[in-house]
């Protein structure tokens, strides 16, 4: 009997191996003890593999998760995103398999290196040209220094938040702290502008240090564009001249209504984009 | 080549089968999308097996995860339970595997139902007489009112607050949460006394509203003992004339020292250990 599948998947890999199960024992069943990417490949490669790997040493570190060698993970992605033109591949490692029951670890645990390629999704023609419709959700993220910033495996909220609307011409809702603070989409970093300014909310106490803010960070910056990791408010979202959210695959969305109200989609956005733009098309690593 | 596992595991079944393994794309994997109990079972029988499964049911229901039957579990639970003299037995059910990438769901998962048996663990004998030593762990909980209460697989906050302290001889951590409120142990609820009244920490932005919590503050309230669920803070914790902790498997331990400071069991834990203490040797199903 076939196992009922994500229809969009074309290979998964446990440890190398095709079609490998995972243990009911895997820490990540039990606890969510693990850190994931989500990689864009494009014309055969993997776009700012080097940019993903290194977020997730960094979680791994900070979860005292030992990764083994990322080479095989690199060589890995590699050869998935080569045999396609175009595909998601999402690499999750896990704490591996509990040796005790409980939280407690007892340091001899050995990661779970789990690799999916998925098709590339079928495009919303309009939603990188025209803009977005967003909502706000009504959760509340829960803060958390220690997890802030990575992309660990504990994604209730955003589940929870994504099952607040079911309307399918909206793409994003944006999330707010429990101490008011604007985060994120609950898949992707939101930037506002202010005049000149370029702002996205800080990534101290909650929310992803996404690939895509980093990299608009920087070109942003290459550019002389003033950018700044901040505290915003609900009021700074009201106020903004510009809005547009980002994630590895779908680059720069443009918002285009919050709520229903309409956004206009502003020239630092398309600048922005036009700066983006040559490194969406090729596989760039950096 | 036999798979590592955790060398008190006696039996697991996915789905009811023995010894299945579990979809990579099961949703526990991906987001930790599921929720958990972990039974008590003695001479044969699960302890508080409807309590646990009430809990469950609505975990389900806030978390907008079908379980399916719960007869079927009930009654795996209980032939668990029955071919030993005593074991844990952990349910795990999760969103199931998921039909499309992303955290959204289809409303058509199927839930994912795995079950644990684990030897009971060696005694801590002293645990429950002269109470174990306790640390109040640096890490601090987020808050969610979307998830508080419930016991979900969302655990990556007790994993790092578990990997805090390494002497064997502290059984536990007490936790904060990010606007100063106490919440609970790692793997347990506290209790403090003031005078002849109990107070447990509310669990309406985090924590998990444990079975033994529920029991000990309703064999209190039998006993006509004043119990109170409240904000408790630091001072709350400092101030206790007794502390103690409760879960499903360990009953009540009192807490003999906090970070050093020693503190003694006092008559009021006494008296609850003795009332609960009928409910903890046979399989008492209310």
């Amino acid at each position: 009997m076939a196992r009922e599948r994500s229809s969009d998947l074309e290979v998964v890999l446990v440890n190398g191996i095709p079609d490998r199960q995972v243990a009911p024992l895997d820490r990540a069943v039990h606890f969510g003890d693990g850190l994931f990417e989500t990689i864009a490949c494009r014309r055969g490669g993997p776009r700012f593999l080097s940019l993903h790997l290194e977020r997730l040493e960094l979680g791994c570190a900070r979860l005292g998760i030992d990764p083994g060698n990322l080479d095989d993970l690199r060589g890995e992605v590699r050869t998935l995103a080569r045999e396609v033109d175009s595909a998601i591949v999402k690499v999750l490692v896990t704490r591996g398999t509990a040796l005790a029951r409980g939280y407690g670890v007892t340091g001899r645990e050995k990661a779970t290196r789990i690799t999916f390629r998925y098709a590339w999704p079928h495009e919303t023609p309009s939603a990188s040209q025209d803009g977005v419709q967003v909502r706000t959700a009504a959760m509340r993220l829960g803060e958390n220094p220690a997890l802030a910033g990575l992309k660990h495996c504990n994604r209730l909220e955003q589940v929870l938040a994504r099952r607040e609307w079911t309307d399918p011409d909206i793409l994003e809702a944006l999330l707010f702290s429990s101490s008011d603070r604007l985060v994120s989409g609950t898949m992707s970093n939101v930037f506002i502008v202010e005049g000149s300014r370029l702002r996205t909310p800080r990534v101290d106490l909650c929310g992803v240090a996404g690939v895509m803010r980093h990299v608009v960070l920087r070109e942003a910056a290459n550019a002389g564009i003033p950018v700044e990791e901040a505290v915003l408010s609900a009021e700074d979202l009201l106020s903004a001249d510009e809005l547009f959210l980002t994630n590895a695959r779908i680059g720069i969305w443009p918002v285009r209504a919050l709520d229903g109200r309409p956004i206009s989609p502003g020239p630092l956005t398309r600048r922005l984009q036009q700066l983006i733009a040559p490194l969406l098309e090729e596989p760039v690593d950096a």
